[in-house]
């Protein structure tokens, strides 16, 4: 690649950092950035700027957003008293996009890992603690991943809300809509069987 | 995603335009620079600005460039007489990763589509016939795709060519290296039986 001009491999060598951009589709984006508009193209760039300046985390939920507390946490049509505990934002982002939760998120900011090296208190566990009764809380959804992180982490909070007052609930395990069971993987196809329920 | 930050939303609605990059990857792009370092995030944007600055096209081969010439219509250690012929600055590359091709381009910025409004006064042959007499040409190489574009683009040349006392090539079309036979499309199959050689 030595015969290209070096903006150009820098531009390439960046985008090819991101998650899921490998060589071949930053080099096919980064063409695409030197034939679209000069406005387009300084559009994308000030967004990402932008982004960079204006999110911070929610105090109460430590999900993104631009004001403190988020849109979410301050939204008074959202039930109070349920807490839906999530790993990450675009966790937040595909249980709103399903529209069934009504009530309030608390972002963890990841999912315990000893491997990692992500122990409770890299999470925001003690911040979870505080909202109980603050906020009245009668009921904690954990809707950890199903990764082994995620079990983990949600049968750590578990454990830990037990003997809090609130009920603790886990999010549903079995099979993905739509999968035929040939196709599905035998850990989920095994959960789905001992999760059964009453037709 | 009413209740997502407006900045937020922007970034991934201007990610989502790029080519590839549906809705789903734009977000998940998004969290990720909102997580990475500020540093790297104004990098990543500093090379999209800077990329749109000081590129431009080299005004002999038609190619990308930041110096006018190009460095490789500049290079010493380059053929002369023996431009190869393709449709775009992606091609240059693709080519120039195999090694296998020592002599010069010439890019035409797209390839002939009479259902997209593309002739010939549309792609850079004017400047190709140009280049014959001036550069004492003696071959080229026409390595447009294979597409219906593509393969009307590299007939049409070849006609304009003929008369030239230039010799006329065309990059060989087969089995893909490593294919099955059973997974090869028919018209590439038929192809390589056609173009079929002495073993």
């Amino acid at each position: 690649m030595g015969y290209q001009p070096p903006v150009l491999v820098n531009l390439i060598d960046r985008l090819g950092t991101l998650p899921g951009i490998g060589r071949k589709t930053a080099t096919r984006l980064a063409l695409h950035l030197l034939l679209a508009s000069e406005e387009r193209v300084r559009a994308l760039a000030e967004s990402i700027l932008e982004v960079k300046e204006k999110i911070r985390f929610c105090s109460i939920c430590g999900n993104f957003t631009d004001e403190d507390p988020c849109l979410l946490c301050r939204k008074a049509d959202r039930e109070t008293g349920v807490l839906c505990v999530v790993e990450g934002p675009g966790d937040v982002m595909a249980l709103e996009a399903t529209g069934v939760f009504r009530g309030r998120y608390h972002v963890l900011g990841g999912a315990l890992s000893p491997l990692g090296g992500i122990g409770p208190d890299d999470l925001r566990v003690k911040e979870l603690l505080a909202r109980l009764p603050r906020e009245n809380v009668r009921e904690v959804l954990l809707a950890t991943g199903s990764s082994a992180e995620g079990e983990a982490t949600a049968g750590y909070l578990a454990g830990l809300l037990k003997d809090k007052g609130v009920r603790v609930t886990r999010i549903a395990q079995g099979m993905p809509l739509g999968a035929d069971l040939e196709y599905v993987d035998a850990a989920t196809l095994k959960k789905a069987v001992e999760n059964r329920r009453e037709a």
